[in-house]
């Protein structure tokens, strides 16, 4: 059997290795246009950071050899064209007609067996100056290597990164953190990582990159790129400032590579992507297809849906190999988790975001707790603010975020939660969660089990929140909402800063007096109950519930723990 | 309502508190035989070590107030009577029988509802001296107060810690290390650990607490425990040693206290242990129980078993106050998730180890790998051995163990598994398990990703082991097995020391040379082959299977990698 792989760097080569084990009869070819294959394209800020110094480790294997044709022959058995771009399919005679990019000269190779792992291909800005010299997308290593040139001859003192997501994010981190460049992005959406986190979550990250000292621009739309007189780019103007800068970071997003697919009449998403069943098949059933030309669906949603990870084509790639041997496998579908190192911090999700869900339609409400990470009486412990979203109706458990300092115990909740959520636990499943515990790694609830159990008390409307958002709007202008007042029920030490600066709108009963003091709370005004975590300011929601008197409160969410990480001017000086 | 719980530890004040939020209007009042309540028991050997300063931190809230009768009546409105033991329950009358052990004075407390949350007690093995002064369980804070005075003054210059569970490894770290003790460990069955990890990754702990200087006896019975001329502890006597100390740790294991529940009529497990249903009601519906008292449900097995663990006694207890509060909830039962810390090492599990599935009568199956915790190119890298355990019958996953350096990795991915595992997840839902994934934090296809696969291979027969412990007998005694020869793949510098020692029992052809070797191979012979992780020896594996001539060959799952942690007197000196 003979079986052709157009794309080698994820999907491809892990198609390819998979299949030659266990089919060792089948020819397989890999054909790429590049010259480099095979490597960990997700490490590229990291080997543009210095954190890797040689982009020969982003393409060698654990064991220190690198992957390129003559690896793939000797070790795999399996053979590797590179430099041949494939420009159409005929899918009659089974055939690839591919053309030599150095030669210029062309030919057909024909398979039994075609797999498309063509992967995306990054998306520009359609604005003036985005083909300027100076301006990279962050879309193959040729790229990469000629942004660290530019790095390591001292060319760049000022770097504009646009686009706030994971790439870009990682790419301003790259640029500020160990080349010291002053670093500014910029993301045309309100908050950064808008498809990955709600806005608490991403103020959070923007306070961490602002306090690394990356200029953050969110709400900015770029409108043009305008070079020097040398012709390079060196200044990126937006609709609210102008940039200057000596090398600009196109991180726009990715688009699915589904072009010969479509030419060849497979059938394709109007949205992009090349459209699969769950066994990885085109619409052509000799030819699969894996990797970030796909279109998904989406585990929670059940819509259809694009997730350009290299996670999921290494994933995918097994599941290709093992049906064209014959092997019955599935590809279900995602649920988009993801994780990401932003200096000394780290954001996580899985799942949908609240926007999202709502926007799906579901019945949606979250909560936002700040738990610690490990037993509060162990040294090294740190609150690890946590994002619950889920569905009313059905009390399924339809997202998480996490937030934390840099380790693996945001990963650890995250990754507790994935597989869950794609298989439809509820709030009570996540309750009872059986997480590992001993004091050095979790609490004994753990914070996951205690943020389910928060959303149980919301979705029995125990707890109710203001949101950080309305929050923060009135500790802007406290005139707007006439008939709230903050009750502080810290620590007095904590709470008379708040006291003297904020007046007749905050009032401080600490948490233990509250059973002896909540008569003197005002029933006029709806009472803002703020703590550190939200966790006592819960327990005194319910205590004035219990209350003959019709008070009226709302907890913040997360309390003081998460504002402090979101970071706010109003904050009184100690 | 009057509710009334009987123990103040972990389960009972998660009760009340739970239940005072949900049901304002219950007296609640917990009564406990100690003076010292509702503190982080798994804390004491951190406590002892000197990480934690003062036990109050063990008793503390996050939020700095110390959880005592007075705190517990002001800031959640529940009674706390210490120093009170319950004596006898009166099922008809609805009274408990309660005396002041300070008083000795008698009284009954009349209930409409009751909870048990009376723990564990610590087993001591019935031997002479086991009531000596300096032998000291670790069942409770006065006991660790009392240890740590001993280890304040000076007086112990040598430990001898009975019992090679969770407890008595983190106590043994605690007088070797922060202490500089001259620690003994000893444990009876043949390994640390027996009922949470296989042979393997105890191994590997083992040889661990040895790097740090702990003497580890496994495989010993203590005999005797003999006093000096004082009186006290002063040595230990086993079937195989005599040890000197200043100080004996009895930690092994504890026994659920059921004599209260039995004694009142309650249904009682003949292994120890009340009987309680989902709702964790006991056999009077009136009474409910929760924490190390209890026999549990085991998810997997379906069978009853034994789980004292601090994180399960607090998910129970609000499980407990939701049902006693009308709101129907479930306690199903308990996985056996498990994790600690063991100076710069940590293990964890959960679900079975393949010794249990085995005797619980599946069609058992497992696979050690040794992949990288994070992208193979990111500076911080390190190998994390995984085992997964499965039935082979219905590929369903039933166990995962895990060993790395310190920190949350290996918490990551038991985390990730314990609640599929809990599910009946199979092989092939781990496989696709979509864990977040970027280089900092994991590789594109995770470890646990991974492992499965190798699962997957094992259950097909594509891969084949040779177990860790027949390989190393073998490699004690190579006569043994005249018909084994080691084919190791590694690199030739790595496999050249291994050669020049093993003579003709130890072949080395390169990974990469096989493809064009693979005749010099004997069919004689039963080929061990061998590489660091056991990935590229699998790739071998397939491909000597596919070559027409009879080759025989076995795969050291986690290769060297595992060896190397284990630690073996045969490394070759380089």
């Amino acid at each position: 059997m003979k079986v052709l792989i157009i794309g080698g760097v994820a999907a491809g080569p892990k198609t390819a290795s998979r299949l030659k084990r266990i089919m060792p009869g089948a020819e397989i070819t890999i054909i790429d246009r590049d010259n480099l294959i095979s490597y960990g394209g997700c490490g590229i800020p990291y080997y543009v950071s210095g954190d890797i110094s040689d982009e020969k480790e982003l393409r060698n294997t654990s064991f220190h050899m690198t992957r390129d044709e003559k690896f793939f022959a000797r070790a795999k058995g399996v053979e590797v064209l590179t430099r041949l771009e494939a420009t159409a399919i005929d899918r009659k005679a089974k055939t690839v007609r591919v053309k030599n990019l150095d030669s210029g000269g062309e030919r057909d190779l024909d398979y039994d067996k075609l797999v498309l792992t063509t992967g995306a291909r990054a998306h520009v800005l359609p604005v003036a100056g985005a083909d300027l010299p100076g301006v990279y997308t962050v879309s193959d290593l040729h790229k990469a290597i000629a942004i660290k040139e530019d790095l390591a001859r001292g060319r760049v003192a000022r770097a504009v990164v646009i686009g706030g997501g994971a790439i870009g994010i990682e790419m301003a981190e790259a640029f500020a953190d160990l080349w010291g460049a002053e670093t500014s992005l910029i993301e045309f959406m309100d908050q950064l990582l808008p498809n990955l986190l709600d806005r608490p979550m991403a103020l959070m990250l923007k306070n961490a990159m602002e306090r690394n000292g990356v200029n953050i621009h969110t709400g900015e739309g770029v409108k043009e790129i305008i070079a020097d007189n040398d012709g390079r780019a060196a200044k990126v103007v937006t609709d609210q400032h102008s940039i200057d800068c000596d090398i600009v970071i196109m991180a726009a997003g990715v688009r699915p590579r589904d072009g010969l697919a479509r030419d060849a009449g497979l059938l394709t998403s109007p949205r992009g992507g090349i459209v699969i069943n769950e066994r990885m098949q085109t619409s052509d059933p000799d030819i699969y297809a894996a990797g970030d030309c796909l279109e998904l669906s989406h585990l929670v949603t059940g819509r259809k849906g694009y997730a350009p990870m290299g996670s999921l084509a290494n994933r995918q790639g097994r599941v290709v190999a093992d049906n064209i041997a014959g092997l019955a496998r599935r590809f279900p579908g995602y649920v988009g988790s993801f994780i990401m190192k932003a200096f000394d911090v780290c954001v996580g999700a899985t799942g949908l975001t609240f926007r999202a869900a709502k926007t799906d339609g579901l019945n949606a409400d979250f909560v936002i707790t700040a738990q610690s990470d490990r037993a509060h009486f162990f040294p090294e412990q740190t609150v690890i603010p946590l994002q619950m979203v889920f569905d009313r109706d059905s009390r399924r458990v339809v997202g998480l975020q996490g937030f934390g300092p840099m380790g693996d115990g945001i990963l650890a909740r995250i990754d507790a939660a994935c597989g869950l959520i794609a298989r439809g636990a509820t709030i009570d499943e996540f309750s009872n969660l059986e997480m590992a515990y001993a004091p050095p790694f979790a609490t004994a609830l753990d914070a996951l089990n205690a943020t389910a159990n928060a959303a149980d008390n919301k979705a029995a409307d125990r707890l109710r929140y203001v949101s950080v958002e309305d929050f923060m709007a009135w500790m802007d202008d406290m005139d707007s909402r006439p008939d709230w007042i903050a009750l502080d029920i810290r620590h007095p030490v904590e709470a008379e800063p708040f006291v003297k600066k904020f007046g007749d709108h905050w009032l401080a009963i600490p948490y233990i007096e509250m059973r002896e003091r909540w008569a003197e709370l005002p029933t006029d005004k709806e009472l803002l109950i703020i703590c550190d975590a939200g966790t006592r300011s819960y327990e005194i929601q319910c205590l004035l519930d219990s209350r003959p008197e019709p008070f009226r409160s709302l907890v913040l969410g997360g309390g003081f723990n998460c504002i402090r990480r979101i970071g706010v001017p109003w904050w009184p000086q100690s």
